[in-house]
């Protein structure tokens, strides 16, 4: 019998219910799942012994259906799921389709449509101005105050953790070089980043204004944008970063709704700069999130990125990403960009914290600059919970590989 | 009886056989169709009257059976169809499932992936290169001849021809400007470009060499990358076309398949730097395409911007996006930027053609720097085909409509 007491301190309590999709050893059969300490909620199988409305949405391959429910279904569900695993009459029911996180699969829990990155903390803008652009008056560009910048990524390549990360090959010039090299990226980097991910589809044409975010928006996962900085470097002008980002990025498994994040809620940095109306997020809710981040490589703390200190929310981003009538759809994923603090233990890539290279990380397995093959990158996180609890959001882990081409 | 003999020159003869989904009016269910001439032809339906093994790739609400099913099956089911409509008996089976399209409703034909947009057009390049940075020495960036520049797109707002083009509000700032203002964009432009259709998927962490191009790529569409030149020039620094592309990229509806090109590929231009073997096609098939391609305003031709000069090819992009290890899924979508010609009359942009507002074009209705609210654009192609025919391409129409937010 799996312990529904989960022990106290857990950061999966029945507080958080983080939200994924696994599969059985053996089965291919996938079906969507809530976290309860190191246990696995099978919640179609649980919603069916229960009689529950929500099989419709729990008895599904990924979290889709629910993404799409909207927040009166999702408050619904979680109240529901609240019951079910602290009152003890459905504890009894529904005990046999809690497992262990150790004997299932996890799975990418919803199908990505679009993803955006941006790149909304001033602390990393402003260190890769200094780093890029040394002389330059600002080190951040003029538009950056205006507006949460943002590109798209490829969604093909999200990966959920536990996925090996390919070093992806590519074309790189040091500026003395006379004609670009191509080869396996020799500045492999992480990019520490909270995801935000869209349930409610949104209508071309119809900005979603900044009131709206948590009508669309369902809830939180960690991401880790790889970069491939030589290859970044190389490409991005004048249209962007593209092979540099697109071999992969990696999500947690668990999706946190924002609902177990009320007492995360937070102001945001205050505004140096007069925001437009449709960014303007002084009369309305906080918009910020208190997010303790945790950056390991090979299980050793190199970085603790405070996400409260981003300048734009993601209220902010979802706004903006819509202003110009882009629709929303179900399964949208943004990222908030490199998490980086005021700190230099703070910064959320290695590019900040080895300075382009200059000051390498000393590890216990060695030096490093950049990831270098065999590494293993965590990235965890908590919130504060409601009465002095943490709600953790799930790890997203990945190794790097060697890859094919030479 | 619908006419099985199309007129002669007609460039939707049984040579072309473009694929697209339709409806019938009053009808949700969509459905696989095979354009002869001004019909229709209801592909799953002629499948199943003729005993075909197709059925399951062609009765379908969307392209993404046949697109996935690779090569062997595209050139299976091609032949099939050629018979269907040249052999009389087969005609006279099928003659039923022929609707005029004037019946129907068209859809967009796939559902779209990944959407990358590329800036293969070397005039294009140079004319965008001396209108924004007249001082420079060199009108294209330093990397241009090197790779095939790029950056994803929003896959979500890809609509295919006829849908109206609500105009975008955003941010946009004149040097001269203290702060952005907010508005809809007052530079409203078109980009020509062809579009390439992703069938065959890769894996993660396997580049796709530029050989395979045709096992991967199904075929082609006309493609309108809409753009909002002042919101773009605003955003982009340093990390792309965001707001400014990401409101409405639209597709003809009509996907031409690669097999019905073989008379149309021609050898791209000549290279003028050495390129890095993954892109170096010297000793490979030819790459280009010979599309003459013509950009309509309100039914006045503006432009006739010719694909046969593109620096770039669709098979070195593919190599490009994939080098990295990034893996191609069923329906990803790629336009080749921008067709610009050498000549002015060859231009496939407003900007480009009215030089940034500065010549503005004479049209019946009035001047035009950039569009205004109810032009309609349209862009048609035509390909040379066997025996000295043409290969119509579908036309890609849309029509701008005034925002709802001011």
């Amino acid at each position: 019998m799996p312990p529904f007491d989960v022990p106290e301190g857990d950061p999966f309590g029945p507080h958080n219910l983080p939200y994924g999709v696994f599969s059985h050893a053996g089965s291919t059969q996938r079906t969507v799942g809530v976290r309860l300490g190191d246990h696995v909620l099978d919640a179609g199988a649980a919603a069916r012994a229960l009689g529950s409305p929500y099989v419709s949405l729990l008895a599904q391959p990924s979290l889709n259906p629910l993404l799409a429910a909207g927040r009166t279904a999702w408050s619904d569900v979680r109240r529901a799921l609240t019951a079910w695993v602290t009152v003890p009459a459905h504890q009894e029911a529904i005990g046999s389709f809690l497992h262990p996180l150790s004997s299932v699969t996890l799975h990418l829990p919803f199908e990505v449509a679009d993803y955006v990155d941006f790149y909304a903390s001033e602390n990393h803008a402003r260190n890769v101005g200094q780093i890029f652009r040394p002389d330059a008056a600002d080190s951040l560009t003029p538009n950056w105050k205006h507006l949460p910048i943002g590109y798209h990524g490829r969604s093909g390549t999200v990966v959920v953790s536990g996925t090996d990360v390919v070093r992806p090959s590519g074309q790189r010039k040091a500026p003395a070089d006379a004609a670009p090299v191509f080869g396996p990226s020799v500045r492999l980097d992480i990019e520490a980043e909270v995801g935000f991910v869209v349930g409610v589809p949104s209508e071309r044409g119809r900005p979603v204004v900044l009131g709206d975010f948590r009508e669309h928006v369902f809830g939180l996962c960690l991401l880790n944008d790889w970069s491939a900085r030589d290859v970044q470097a190389w490409e991005y002008v004048p249209l962007g970063p593209f092979l540099g980002k697109s071999f992969a990025t990696s999500v947690s498994a668990w999706i946190t709704p924002l609902d177990a994040l009320e007492d995360a809620r937070v102001a945001p940095p205050e505004r140096t700069h007069a925001l437009l109306p449709y960014l303007d997020d002084a009369q309305d809710e906080p918009g910020g999130y208190d997010l303790r981040i945790s950056v390991a490589i090979n299980g050793s703390v190199v970085s603790e990125p405070p996400f409260s200190t981003m300048y734009w929310t993601a209220a902010q981003q979802l706004a903006h990403m819509t202003v110009n009538g882009a629709s929303l759809r179900t399964g949208d994923l943004y990222g908030s960009g490199t998490v980086s603090g005021t700190e230099p233990a703070q910064r959320g890539s290695l590019l900040e914290l080895t300075w382009n290279g200059r000051d390498p990380l000393e590890l216990p397995e060695g030096k490093r600059t950049f990831l270098e093959d065999g590494d293993v990158v965590t990235l965890s996180a908590w919130a504060p919970g409601p009465g002095g609890t943490r709600v953790g959001l799930g790890d997203v882990s990945g190794r790097i590989v060697a890859g094919t081409v030479e």
